[in-house]
């Protein structure tokens, strides 16, 4: 690790902490000189989320947890809390991390579809991404969102970084941290759910067929959405009145203004966040499995047949494709749910 | 002035200085400590666009010279041009103008639409915008693309800061520089022209009735835009394979995806810039003629007939709102001077 991405991790630790201490290791001590973090130890049975559902863990709490981290660090760091002179403080000083942003703009936006990136294991659903003008379309879109859009400060990379017990759950790994558009958090997380929902198939045996689990996989999207989408407007309603400067009390001041606005505030989040999953999803399936030293996706690495492991991803690439042309369609998590039954 | 406003200034009329030279006035020398800037002197004859807008002069080469300065200066500073490290960079040093991009936001998005501001004047017009939910929301999505995208570097304030002659063309005052939406600069010059148009009947006697300006400033407005998009596209054409990362040429590698690229794009700035026009009107109808010492809209208040003047303003307060309502139907500016007609 570079000095810089210590410093950001520090920085981001602390400041998501604060807002939710909860779900956040705490930050004893940084030493800038000497690049170190002095952090909470996440003890026995903490294990990697991505871990626990490759081996078919339920974790009851994670999807109330994972809501409640979403939508305190979204909410709180973004302008329905602050004003625009905090906002525009910290979003010049997270500009420093563009190494590490440039990292993630370029694994999950860039190769996944340039012809300079050849792979042994490229084949014609792969080729077919990369001849599809309208999904390119879309992904400068998502590209253009994570560029120039400050929102809300962002993990940047939640994929995998959550610890769980089945009490705990612990997002660490921030050294991805800026100001970026809500929905690339959301659909990390999301996509990664979907994701290991497509490889189950693949991890079933005469012990598991793994259908019970797929369900509670498909209960944990469903409910990590809404209950985010319950929590973010609560928050925002209890502080409506407050320093927020993106609607003020005074513009926004009758019930039916209030309900319009949060409407589309929150149905613009739910596409955005369908579009980043899509992203993060196909950039793990065609991207992240072929580089030695970069995040795995275990979830289907972790399939021994090659066939079974074959099929699983097709399917995982296939539902990508509709979630990302076609995610303006869809109005609600439980619509999304259906989707991914029907592949 | 304050330091920082000079500091933002000078370093913004560099900026788009080595830009587009030839629409930007030279700055010769800039002392920080002394917050002082020397630059060229405009000379005579050139005076204030808005000043010759309303004696009713022509200026055969504003469209061709102002769609040059945007053109430029937009692309230029944009990702279609450069690195997202270089970008980031600038984004973070434009953040500290921070003082003087409250004030617009404040003077744009907020005041015309708050109940906190009272005024002598208010009238009907006014508090049916102030009831117009539809419209609240339309404001409060360009208010968060103000102040959360950072597309471009933007002059900031560009209603009345440009300097003319027939020949010459020179844009000046951009101490409220800062990277934001491109379609902020657009639609404060086309909002202006709209206004000029809609207070010319008000300045109309019996030496001149006005009815061959009015044709000239809608030309005008159209021209503006139409060799804008011809420019644009153009320098996006000509630097297709060169630093900027937005639409890399290794994924956006066939003339259909190009084409299709720029399509979305050129369509989001046209509605972008339509809506801010209208914001823009809207703020110098109801806020900026009132307050001494802003800004003025002389067009408006050099029309002694009071009751000729109400009227040239409802049909321009009218106009707006139809514009921040409905921009998203217009395919074109043609049919933006069709429906300025109907009015």
């Amino acid at each position: 690790m570079t000095k810089e991405r210590a410093f950001f991790e520090s920085l981001a630790l602390k400041e998501k902490g604060k807002l939710c201490p909860e779900h956040v290791p705490e930050v004893y001590h940084f030493d800038r000189t000497m690049s170190l973090i002095g952090m909470r130890y996440l003890e026995p049975p903490h294990i990697i989320l991505r871990k626990g559902l490759i081996a078919g863990v339920e974790y009851p709490l994670l999807a109330e947890h994972m809501s409640d981290f979403l939508a305190k660090t979204l909410f709180f760091s973004s302008l329905l809390f602050r004003s625009t002179t905090d906002h525009k403080r910290d979003v010049a000083e997270f500009c420093g991390n563009v190494e590490l942003c440039r990292l993630t703009e370029q694994v999950v936006f860039n190769d996944p579809y340039s012809n300079h990136w050849t792979s042994p294991y490229l084949d014609r659903d792969v080729e077919a991404i990369r001849e599809d003008n309208l999904l390119k379309l879309e992904v400068a879109e998502l590209k253009s969102k994570f560029c120039e859009r400050a929102q809300a400060l962002l993990h940047g990379d939640l994929h995998t970084s959550v610890m769980v017990t089945r009490k705990s759950t612990q997002v660490y790994d921030l050294e991805f941290a800026f100001y970026g558009p809500m929905g690339f958090d959301i659909g990390a997380f999301i996509g990664n759910l979907i994701l290991s929902f497509f490889s189950q198939d693949g991890h079933a045996d005469e012990t598991n067929d793994r259908k019970g689990y797929k369900e509670w996989i498909l209960k944990t999207i469903e409910n990590t959405w809404n209950l985010f989408h319950h929590k973010f407007t609560a928050l925002w309603n209890e502080h409506r009145n407050g320093a927020g400067e993106a609607y003020l009390p005074a513009i926004y001041n009758n019930p039916e203004v209030q309900l319009l606005v949060q409407k589309k505030y929150l149905t613009d989040l739910f596409h955005d966040s369908l579009g980043f999953a899509a992203a993060k999803m196909i950039c793990f399936l065609i991207i992240l499995r072929r580089i030695v030293g970069v995040a795995h996706v275990e979830d289907f690495e972790s399939i021994t047949d090659a066939a079974k492991r074959a099929t699983c991803e097709k399917r995982a690439l296939d539902f990508a494709k509709i979630l990302l042309k076609e995610r303006r369609k869809f109005e609600s998590i439980s619509e999304i749910v259906s989707a991914i039954r029907q592949i």
